[in-house]
């Protein structure tokens, strides 16, 4: 795709749509819990609003990375691109961006630390538990500000909308108060946000233990080889109590129908396998075969795109560059407002800086 | 003078002085307790070490600032730049630069917040302070960070030496700790800043109660006129128990006596006043007409050479923009070492950002 039709779709973009904003840390590729959790949005989302995803790599930063771990944000953000395209994500229609290579964050992040007191940051639970989740004794002063770096983000491309995971709220919360006390303290210029919370409930794991994670090793990625998936469903956690086929189980909470229910379009196949599950006359294996062709049915159209789009890096860093210029060209706007909002342009004007 | 020699000088200095960083806020003109505490100093270490005076005037939204505040910021910063120059600050030889104007400084103050633990910020009392001053209940977000924006300033010209009083102290150790955990969570970047300490007294005000401050109405500008000088030097506290000149006084801690310690070149007629104020032999007139004589020969060329100075605002325009690039130059170089040490040139180069 030539760079010039992406930047011909931009300019005639419309105007007149609600923007969102919202992204992923470059953690590499995704997994079905990403899909259920927020991809399958997005890409439901990206015809009726202006889109804006962050590639959130300053974020990382709250937890002290190594430079090993900022050397994994290219690998990582090529995974992700080719896991959000292969999903149907539309770069000309959405904006996928670098987070870093926007100097506005930065400014707007220092500019919004003012607005906000420590008390008011400190009383936000999940800063806690994300210090604690990283074995970190005290919370560093850009943890406790992250909330503040997030209403950057978000009030960067002056978004309107916010779609998030119940967790999230008291973050879009702080986000609505900066924008509120933005606009008083100077002039109109964000929006304020509301949050999108979406119904899909988080994805168990195949272990059924937790939400699926990378890190758990109980997730089944986007990009899992046949062979792998094969592996993964076999493994699946189901009803222990079923030690033989002819033994009743329970289908509810059982992650092999979780994933039938999300991800098997036969409706009818599953139900006569959930019928026969709670009978004790359906084997696991027959269970675990049909959610296998399933995911696999659902998985290879991403698996092939995928395969394609890595191998033509080219084409993915073509549409980040140019995601990142879109997204500048919308910092660059904001901060003029700011500036002028503020008094800055003023300033700056008088001092011979404009 | 034409900026081409400005330049010509920048380019010819010498890289192998120690670098100092140093500066104000753009609260209007200076007086007589800036000089002292200050001014004076920065002109003595001009020669010898390669100095940059930041107009810090992104330090006054800790305290959330109005837009009319902000505004006034180029009138305040054009009277202190006539100050500076009227002292005689060298604008050929040291860098005056406006730091809101320095993209850089958001960058490394991001960089920076996580380098630092919210609990060791809370020690510092003076933040505290700050707030109460400014009558906030609560601490900005912001305000809490004001070591950490400071330890930007100081480590974006990587500078050796700060020049600071010794409130200050606890500022700069924050400063050294940032710069050593970037160092070695890194690589060695930064030099480890050292305070300079200086023994000058600070200068109290005219009424004797408190430092010389603006905000309290006992200040002697740099750019008093000789009528208002007179008056003010007229109505200076001296020993309340003098109610008739006959009457012995007390030469220690009387303000009109460390003036003429600090500011009257004629030692001699210093200590005949003294010994005669200690007889009651001296009306408080003629101390104080001698005072007025020895600060209006001191004021007068440095205001001969403002009011020359604030009717070239072009001039004054022209040091502050070719600061504020030297300064600009100075701090992608910085910014360049930083995104190389920590790895994201890396990452940019990768993903087609660079």
């Amino acid at each position: 795709m030539p760079s010039a039709g992406l930047v011909y779709l931009w300019s005639e973009r419309t105007e007149m749509k609600l923007r969102i904003l919202t992204g992923d840390r470059p953690t590499g590729a995704l997994h079905l819990g990403h899909y259920v959790g927020s991809i399958q949005n997005r890409v439901a989302l990206q015809d009726s609003y202006e889109c804006f995803f962050i590639v959130a790599d300053l974020h990382m930063l709250t937890t002290r990375p190594g430079v090993a771990d900022i050397h994994a944000i290219s690998d990582h953000t090529y995974e992700m691109l080719a896991d959000y395209i292969g999903c149907g994500i539309d770069p000309e229609k959405s904006t996928i961006y670098l987070q870093s290579a926007i100097p506005e964050v930065y400014r707007l992040q220092l500019l919004f630390s003012m607005l906000v007191s420590v008390p008011r940051l400190q009383r936000i639970p999940s800063i806690k538990d994300m210090a604690q989740a990283v074995h970190l004794n005290e919370i560093p002063y850009g943890l406790l500000g992250y909330p503040v770096l997030q209403s950057a983000d978000i009030l960067l491309p002056r978004a309107h909308l916010v779609p998030i995971g119940k967790d999230n709220e008291s973050h879009i919360e702080i986000t609505r108060e900066i924008a509120r006390r933005f606009n008083k303290l100077y002039e109109e210029v964000f929006p304020i946000p509301k949050a999108l919370i979406s119904d899909v409930p988080v994805l168990v794991g195949t272990d059924n233990k937790a939400k699926m994670s990378k890190s758990l090793g109980n997730s089944i990625l986007l990009s899992e080889s046949e062979e792998s998936l094969k592996k993964k469903v076999a493994r699946m956690y189901t009803d222990p109590k079923r030690i033989r086929a002819d033994i009743p189980g329970t289908v509810e909470r059982n992650p092999v129908f979780i994933y039938h229910d999300v991800f098997n379009p036969n409706k009818e196949e599953v139900e006569d396998l959930k019928s026969r599950y709670r009978q004790g006359t359906v084997s696991d294996r027959e269970v675990k075969d049909t959610l296998f062709n399933a995911l696999n049915q659902f998985l290879a159209p991403i698996r092939k795109k995928r395969v394609e789009l890595m191998k033509n890096k080219e084409y993915l860093k073509e549409i980040l560059v140019h995601g990142t210029r879109r997204m500048q060209e919308e910092a660059s706007i904001t901060l003029d407002m700011v500036g002028e909002a503020m008094g800055y342009h003023h300033t700056w004007n008088e001092l011979g800086m404009w």
